[in-house]
Protein backbone atom coordinates (compact mmCIF):
# COMPACT_ATOMS: atom_id res chain seq x y z
CA UNK A 1 0.00 0.00 0.00
CA UNK A 2 1.27 3.57 -0.80
CA UNK A 3 2.43 5.68 1.86
CA UNK A 4 3.85 9.03 2.58
CA UNK A 5 7.48 9.14 3.48
CA UNK A 6 8.03 9.78 6.83
CA UNK A 7 10.48 12.58 6.35
CA UNK A 8 7.19 14.04 4.79
CA UNK A 9 5.18 13.28 7.85
CA UNK A 10 7.87 15.98 9.49
CA UNK A 11 8.62 18.95 7.05
CA UNK A 12 5.29 19.16 4.88
CA UNK A 13 1.30 19.61 5.64
CA UNK A 14 -1.58 18.22 4.02
CA UNK A 15 -3.12 20.18 1.53
CA UNK A 16 -5.85 18.17 -0.83
CA UNK A 17 -5.63 14.93 -2.57
CA UNK A 18 -5.80 14.49 -6.73
CA UNK A 19 -6.22 11.60 -8.90
CA UNK A 20 -2.71 10.92 -8.55
CA UNK A 21 -0.74 12.98 -6.58
CA UNK A 22 -1.14 14.27 -2.77
CA UNK A 23 -0.53 17.73 -2.94
CA UNK A 24 1.67 18.70 0.28
CA UNK A 25 3.04 22.03 1.61
CA UNK A 26 6.20 22.53 2.09
CA UNK A 27 6.52 23.76 5.83
CA UNK A 28 8.91 26.55 4.55
CA UNK A 29 7.65 30.30 4.83
CA UNK A 30 10.44 31.80 2.69
CA UNK A 31 8.19 30.42 -0.13
CA UNK A 32 5.19 29.34 -1.13
CA UNK A 33 6.11 25.80 -2.42
CA UNK A 34 3.77 23.55 -2.47
CA UNK A 35 5.03 19.29 -3.36
CA UNK A 36 2.75 16.45 -5.88
CA UNK A 37 3.48 13.26 -4.24
CA UNK A 38 2.14 10.50 -7.38
CA UNK A 39 0.39 7.78 -4.87
CA UNK A 40 2.32 4.86 -6.45
CA UNK A 41 4.21 2.73 -4.41
CA UNK A 42 7.93 2.53 -4.89
CA UNK A 43 8.28 5.51 -7.48
CA UNK A 44 11.53 7.15 -7.50
CA UNK A 45 11.54 8.63 -10.88
CA UNK A 46 9.18 9.90 -13.33
CA UNK A 47 10.26 6.67 -15.53
CA UNK A 48 8.89 4.39 -12.75
CA UNK A 49 5.45 5.60 -14.15
CA UNK A 50 3.48 4.04 -16.77
CA UNK A 51 2.79 6.42 -19.67
CA UNK A 52 -1.15 7.03 -18.37
CA UNK A 53 0.31 8.08 -15.27
CA UNK A 54 2.94 10.16 -16.26
CA UNK A 55 0.43 12.34 -18.81
CA UNK A 56 -1.56 12.18 -15.14
CA UNK A 57 1.34 13.74 -13.06
CA UNK A 58 1.74 16.63 -16.22
CA UNK A 59 -1.66 17.34 -15.52
CA UNK A 60 -2.06 17.72 -12.40
CA UNK A 61 1.29 19.69 -12.49
CA UNK A 62 -0.06 21.85 -14.77
CA UNK A 63 -3.23 22.31 -12.62
CA UNK A 64 -1.45 23.41 -9.53
CA UNK A 65 1.03 25.63 -11.61
CA UNK A 66 -2.04 27.86 -13.02
CA UNK A 67 -3.44 28.03 -9.45
CA UNK A 68 -0.11 28.73 -7.70
CA UNK A 69 0.39 31.40 -10.41
CA UNK A 70 -3.26 33.06 -10.27
CA UNK A 71 -2.90 33.23 -6.21
CA UNK A 72 0.30 33.66 -5.17
CA UNK A 73 2.91 36.86 -6.23
CA UNK A 74 4.66 35.40 -9.20
CA UNK A 75 7.25 35.82 -12.08
CA UNK A 76 8.08 32.55 -12.79
CA UNK A 77 7.44 29.09 -12.02
CA UNK A 78 10.06 26.50 -10.56
CA UNK A 79 9.01 22.66 -10.98
CA UNK A 80 11.13 20.51 -10.15
CA UNK A 81 12.07 16.60 -9.51
CA UNK A 82 14.93 16.53 -7.34
CA UNK A 83 14.83 13.89 -4.61
CA UNK A 84 18.00 13.43 -3.61
CA UNK A 85 17.49 12.73 -0.19
CA UNK A 86 14.12 11.58 0.35
CA UNK A 87 13.62 8.89 -2.81
CA UNK A 88 9.83 8.76 -3.06
CA UNK A 89 9.06 10.37 -6.43
CA UNK A 90 7.27 14.22 -5.66
CA UNK A 91 7.74 17.18 -7.94
CA UNK A 92 8.29 20.66 -6.11
CA UNK A 93 6.06 23.64 -7.84
CA UNK A 94 7.26 27.07 -6.41
CA UNK A 95 5.75 30.55 -7.96
CA UNK A 96 8.93 32.31 -7.67
CA UNK A 97 9.00 36.60 -7.10
CA UNK A 98 11.42 38.97 -7.98
CA UNK A 99 11.03 40.14 -4.20
CA UNK A 100 11.46 36.75 -3.05
CA UNK A 101 14.37 35.84 -0.60
CA UNK A 102 17.30 34.25 -3.01
CA UNK A 103 15.90 35.64 -6.59
CA UNK A 104 17.09 35.05 -9.30
CA UNK A 105 18.58 31.95 -7.96
CA UNK A 106 17.87 28.69 -6.83
CA UNK A 107 15.29 27.79 -3.91
CA UNK A 108 17.64 25.72 -2.66
CA UNK A 109 20.58 27.79 -1.86
CA UNK A 110 18.96 29.42 1.29
CA UNK A 111 18.08 27.46 4.52
CA UNK A 112 14.48 27.03 5.14
CA UNK A 113 12.01 28.90 7.72
CA UNK A 114 9.22 26.79 9.08
CA UNK A 115 5.67 28.61 9.36
CA UNK A 116 4.41 29.94 12.84
CA UNK A 117 1.41 28.25 13.79
CA UNK A 118 -1.12 31.33 12.52
CA UNK A 119 1.26 31.76 9.48
CA UNK A 120 0.34 27.73 8.55
CA UNK A 121 -3.50 27.94 9.27
CA UNK A 122 -3.59 30.81 7.02
CA UNK A 123 -1.95 29.31 3.86
CA UNK A 124 -3.64 26.20 4.45
CA UNK A 125 -6.67 27.24 4.22
CA UNK A 126 -6.03 28.91 1.36
CA UNK A 127 -4.16 26.35 -0.22
CA UNK A 128 -7.39 23.94 0.49
CA UNK A 129 -9.59 26.67 -1.33
CA UNK A 130 -7.49 26.94 -4.38
CA UNK A 131 -6.59 23.57 -4.94
CA UNK B 1 11.09 32.61 -35.70
CA UNK B 2 12.68 30.27 -32.87
CA UNK B 3 15.84 31.39 -32.00
CA UNK B 4 18.63 30.10 -28.44
CA UNK B 5 18.49 32.53 -26.17
CA UNK B 6 22.22 34.29 -26.67
CA UNK B 7 22.98 33.42 -22.93
CA UNK B 8 22.69 29.97 -24.19
CA UNK B 9 24.63 30.52 -26.73
CA UNK B 10 27.61 31.08 -24.35
CA UNK B 11 26.93 28.37 -21.27
CA UNK B 12 26.15 25.63 -23.58
CA UNK B 13 26.82 23.26 -26.32
CA UNK B 14 24.55 21.59 -29.50
CA UNK B 15 23.91 18.37 -28.86
CA UNK B 16 21.02 17.33 -31.18
CA UNK B 17 17.59 18.05 -32.42
CA UNK B 18 14.90 16.25 -31.02
CA UNK B 19 11.43 16.57 -32.69
CA UNK B 20 10.21 19.34 -30.09
CA UNK B 21 13.45 19.83 -28.47
CA UNK B 22 17.03 21.33 -29.13
CA UNK B 23 19.42 19.35 -26.46
CA UNK B 24 22.12 21.59 -25.19
CA UNK B 25 25.02 20.31 -22.73
CA UNK B 26 25.63 23.00 -19.63
CA UNK B 27 28.92 23.84 -19.98
CA UNK B 28 29.71 22.57 -16.21
CA UNK B 29 32.15 19.64 -15.62
CA UNK B 30 31.27 18.82 -12.44
CA UNK B 31 27.82 17.26 -13.33
CA UNK B 32 27.03 15.59 -16.73
CA UNK B 33 24.48 18.13 -17.81
CA UNK B 34 21.68 18.41 -20.33
CA UNK B 35 18.92 21.02 -21.15
CA UNK B 36 16.40 20.57 -23.10
CA UNK B 37 14.74 23.49 -24.78
CA UNK B 38 11.17 23.47 -26.74
CA UNK B 39 11.74 25.16 -29.80
CA UNK B 40 8.55 27.45 -29.65
CA UNK B 41 9.30 31.46 -29.81
CA UNK B 42 7.66 33.49 -26.63
CA UNK B 43 7.76 30.34 -24.52
CA UNK B 44 8.65 30.50 -21.20
CA UNK B 45 6.77 28.36 -18.99
CA UNK B 46 5.39 24.74 -19.67
CA UNK B 47 1.77 25.93 -19.38
CA UNK B 48 2.68 28.58 -22.45
CA UNK B 49 3.06 25.03 -24.67
CA UNK B 50 0.12 23.82 -26.10
CA UNK B 51 -0.96 19.90 -24.62
CA UNK B 52 0.65 18.45 -27.63
CA UNK B 53 3.72 19.94 -27.03
CA UNK B 54 3.47 19.56 -23.46
CA UNK B 55 3.00 15.55 -23.75
CA UNK B 56 5.83 15.70 -26.99
CA UNK B 57 7.88 17.51 -24.07
CA UNK B 58 7.29 14.95 -21.48
CA UNK B 59 8.15 12.17 -23.98
CA UNK B 60 11.46 13.92 -25.02
CA UNK B 61 12.31 14.28 -20.99
CA UNK B 62 11.68 10.46 -21.02
CA UNK B 63 13.81 9.49 -23.74
CA UNK B 64 16.62 11.57 -22.22
CA UNK B 65 16.61 10.61 -18.65
CA UNK B 66 16.55 7.18 -20.07
CA UNK B 67 19.78 7.73 -22.32
CA UNK B 68 21.38 9.90 -19.01
CA UNK B 69 20.69 7.33 -16.58
CA UNK B 70 21.88 4.22 -18.91
CA UNK B 71 25.21 6.05 -19.53
CA UNK B 72 26.57 8.15 -17.06
CA UNK B 73 26.62 7.12 -13.32
CA UNK B 74 23.46 7.60 -11.95
CA UNK B 75 21.69 7.56 -8.02
CA UNK B 76 18.78 9.64 -9.42
CA UNK B 77 17.56 11.90 -11.83
CA UNK B 78 17.50 15.36 -11.53
CA UNK B 79 14.86 17.05 -13.91
CA UNK B 80 13.85 20.73 -13.45
CA UNK B 81 12.18 23.70 -15.37
CA UNK B 82 13.97 27.03 -13.02
CA UNK B 83 14.35 29.35 -15.80
CA UNK B 84 14.96 32.40 -13.20
CA UNK B 85 17.52 34.09 -15.08
CA UNK B 86 17.29 33.15 -18.91
CA UNK B 87 13.16 33.18 -19.23
CA UNK B 88 13.32 31.26 -22.29
CA UNK B 89 11.59 27.78 -21.17
CA UNK B 90 14.31 24.87 -20.92
CA UNK B 91 14.52 21.98 -18.96
CA UNK B 92 17.50 20.54 -17.03
CA UNK B 93 18.34 16.87 -16.78
CA UNK B 94 21.17 15.86 -14.71
CA UNK B 95 22.07 12.49 -14.00
CA UNK B 96 23.17 12.88 -10.11
CA UNK B 97 25.80 10.36 -8.41
CA UNK B 98 26.40 9.78 -4.76
CA UNK B 99 30.17 10.99 -4.82
CA UNK B 100 29.67 14.24 -7.21
CA UNK B 101 30.66 17.17 -6.25
CA UNK B 102 27.09 18.17 -3.99
CA UNK B 103 25.36 14.99 -3.29
CA UNK B 104 22.78 15.15 -2.04
CA UNK B 105 22.68 18.65 -2.20
CA UNK B 106 21.25 20.56 -5.52
CA UNK B 107 23.15 20.94 -8.41
CA UNK B 108 22.40 24.58 -7.64
CA UNK B 109 24.69 25.20 -4.45
CA UNK B 110 28.62 25.10 -5.96
CA UNK B 111 30.03 27.22 -8.86
CA UNK B 112 30.31 25.63 -12.22
CA UNK B 113 33.11 24.83 -13.94
CA UNK B 114 33.73 25.06 -18.06
CA UNK B 115 35.22 22.06 -19.36
CA UNK B 116 38.88 21.88 -20.87
CA UNK B 117 38.54 21.59 -24.73
CA UNK B 118 39.55 17.88 -24.87
CA UNK B 119 36.94 16.72 -22.14
CA UNK B 120 34.33 19.19 -23.89
CA UNK B 121 35.10 17.08 -27.02
CA UNK B 122 34.39 14.25 -25.20
CA UNK B 123 31.67 14.51 -23.65
CA UNK B 124 30.00 15.55 -26.84
CA UNK B 125 30.97 12.78 -28.97
CA UNK B 126 29.38 10.45 -26.33
CA UNK B 127 26.50 12.76 -26.08
CA UNK B 128 25.32 13.07 -29.85
CA UNK B 129 25.99 8.97 -29.80
CA UNK B 130 23.67 8.37 -27.23
CA UNK B 131 20.61 10.84 -27.50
Amino acid sequence: MFKIHKKFEKTTHYVTDLKLCQVRLQDNSKFPWIMLIPKRKGACQILDLNKKDQIQLLDEIQYCSKMMKKHFRCNNLNVEKVGNIVPQLHIHIVPRHKKDPTWPLSIWVIKGKPYTKNELAKILTKLKKII
